[in-house]
């Protein structure tokens, strides 16, 4: 087989046999296909598409390119969450807990953040002392011990989707809905996740910015499950403005800390929850969704959640006294809260540009290698759909230099879009696809 | 400017600006643009195409990406035939020492064969001593004394092509009309042509296998030269069958000794009066094509042409006595000659599959660092629509090795297709595009 042949047969249009997705993936992985063939390979992918058959075999493929973790002889059924990223979503800080406190241990492999998109890794190190490098021994000995272990990715899970993805970055190939499944499954399939709740994002903020681009994604992930024998269930969800209020590392573990202890912004928690609700029936522990609901709810309400995220902290080297006090999380020097300029019903945030004002402020990055502030960022007071008088707070800015600042304000003020008339809120979900 | 946006701007099908495209292959040609974005790009290229704007954009930034060869100081306007490739197209061997006999200077730089197709530069070699490897020196001397020359390309003319065509090769990037066509105009443009005759070859045995995409890469490239500021006009010419009746380097310069001597196949014969005729118009030699067609035939048929061929053989060192007597030429160990096994009238030879054969028998190049034996190769005997009675001598083979002629046999009797009824014989010329 020669990997110019398996390009020509994409560039034609024509579908890839297992035996050739697998030869190319190969090839990508041992370095005997050069970057060039795989980044044109890629481009004629983009731009013609794939199939859910070519689809699951090239996520099978790079899965199975490096280690496949095999958590079968430490829990009983290996469930997962993954969120296609958005601004202001730390929901793995609180449904992740809430679920092992429910019984159903969970082991995540997390990312940092990148663009305007932000990373539980990175939101997890603003706790003094929390480590997010475990070793493998490590990973699956916390996940026995405390149900619940949070770390980053191993370097050899999946590296095939590692080079690729380097590639497309500067070759022009991210935006492909096959590939971006593949990417996505082979991780989670590579970790050893039997079952997999998906909380794809769509809005401004999201890196789908429509619904149909969205449900296509979700509905090929879905497929990918059914064709490799991994339960799925992929949940839409709004990013058209910020989950929750906080958006930066400090202030979202602030959040989630005020979640677990039964408070926190009502979107969020209600986001929480369902995601919550579906990785319990996934995971076998409740027999519906209304059972795992009542589960999640009370458990959250007890404070047993809240005990189980403690207990992660301690167990991964964190100051849990820090998260007792969150006084003593990270502070910014500069904290300015923006009053409304006027009056009325709030039409718009646009989430994307709170998401980059975030990044600007250094709270996230624009390369990879870029250092990040754990104390900066924005807290929003008001959500689409509420009614705000003149002089009300409308956000928050946390930041440690004046510059920076008054640039963020001009920012927010015109990412912040008002009507005069009632305006309906957004809804949290767009639908399930499962 | 950065080039990944150029590809995302190719990928969503938008049309590039000059900068864009200069900027793209300036990075191409110093370095600083790696080959795998270059690869994504010419496959977002050949899958949306480029207007003729572009592909003049593109065919200059390539011909100015090295040095622009200048020939005003030597003829008083510089002509250039190219040919698109095909089987048994020892074209150039008569036309331009004809054209040349009729008072018009050229200076022609070709390529080796590779594939089925043949090459110029190979067939020349043939001649014992005849040099193609000239200094630019030698090529403008010989160009200015002799009025005729033929070398091969310089490696400093459109650098940017030929990195280009490297990387296209083994990415499945080759069928794309806007790139063959730059790619083909952006050497004739830096090897200083002015006026360009292009003979675009359809059929089983060129690259354009149909009429339609043969078409297309003409009038693309009459475009191209309008765009330009040259002037450019395109045959589009038969390959179905070989052009005349010899395929193989040895015996290819046979065919045009003959052809320059006044016999020659009568479809090679034509075709090349034509070729020549039009050049004529576009240097200026004639005022019209009758005029242009009537001074090629009286050259031809003086002598003169023959004249100027051993001129441009002892010119770049090769032993005239050979061209003289051909039976000094390179000669096969093996000739046999095969017997048609019925009689009827030939509906076809597969042109792909006689220059095929003719490159398994030794006489081409699978791969660019195959050695070529110029002895060996085809003769055949009858065009399409000729009645030919069983028995009658139907190819003629020579070879270096028995093995490979039997194979060559069998292949060469399965190439010719027979019909019982009376064929209309091939055309030779499908339209002119100028």
């Amino acid at each position: 087989m020669k990997a110019v042949d398996v390009i020509i047969k994409k560039r034609d249009g024509m579908e890839l046999s297992r035996e050739e997705i697998e030869f190319f993936i190969n090839g990508i992985t041992r370095g005997s296909i050069p970057d060039y063939q795989a980044a044109a390979w890629a481009m004629a992918v983009l731009l013609n598409g794939m199939t859910e058959r070519e689809t699951t075999d090239l996520t099978m493929a790079m899965a199975r390119s490096g280690e496949m973790l095999d958590l079968s002889g430490v829990v009983p059924l290996a469930v997962d969450k993954h969120s296609t990223g958005g601004v202001g979503d730390k929901t793995t800080l609180v449904v992740e807990p809430l679920v092992a406190a429910c019984g159903l241990p969970v082991g995540k492999m997390s990312g940092r953040g990148l663009g305007f998109s932000g990373g539980t890794l990175d939101k997890m190190e603003s706790i003094p002392g929390f480590r997010v490098n475990l070793t493998r021994e490590e990973f699956l000995q916390k996940l026995g011990d405390e149900g619940l272990v949070l770390a980053g990715q191993s370097g050899d899970l999946a590296p095939a989707d590692g080079k690729l993805y380097a590639l497309r970055d500067v070759t022009g190939t991210v935006p492909s809905i096959p590939l971006i499944a593949s990417s996505i499954m082979s991780k989670k399939i590579a970790a050893g996740a039997q079952a997999i709740v998906l909380d794809v994002k769509v809005g401004t903020g999201a890196f789908m910015e429509t619904l149909p681009e969205a449900r296509q994604l979700a509905e090929l992930m879905v497929a990918i499950g059914r064709l490799s024998g991994r339960k799925v269930v992929a949940l839409l969800s709004d990013m058209n403005q910020p989950l929750g209020n906080a958006v930066g590392n400090a202030l979202e573990v602030n959040e989630a800390i005020d979640t677990l202890q039964g408070g926190g912004p009502a979107d969020f928690r209600e986001h929480c929850l369902v995601v919550a609700s579906h990785l319990l029936v996934v995971g076998r522990k409740a027999v519906d969704i209304d059972e795992a609901r009542r589960m999640a709810e009370t458990t959250l309400q007890d404070g047993i959640a809240w005990q189980q995220f403690r207990r992660l902290v301690t167990s991964q080297g964190g100051e849990v006294s820090v998260v007792d006090k969150p006084a003593l999380l990270p502070q910014a020097p500069l904290v300015e809260t923006v009053a409304a300029e006027r009056s009325g019903y709030l039409l718009g945030i646009d989430a994307r540009e709170v998401g980059e004002t975030s990044v600007e402020l250094g709270a996230g990055r624009a390369r990879k290698e870029d250092p990040i502030d754990h104390a900066v960022g924005i807290v929003i007071h008001h959500k689409v759909g509420d009614h705000i008088g003149k002089g009300e707070g409308l956000f928050t800015i946390h930041a440690n230099d004046l510059s920076k600042m008054v640039a963020a304000r001009k920012r927010l003020l015109a990412a912040h879009q008002w009507s005069d008339h009632p305006v309906e809120p957004l809804p949290l979900f767009y639908g399930i696809v499962e």
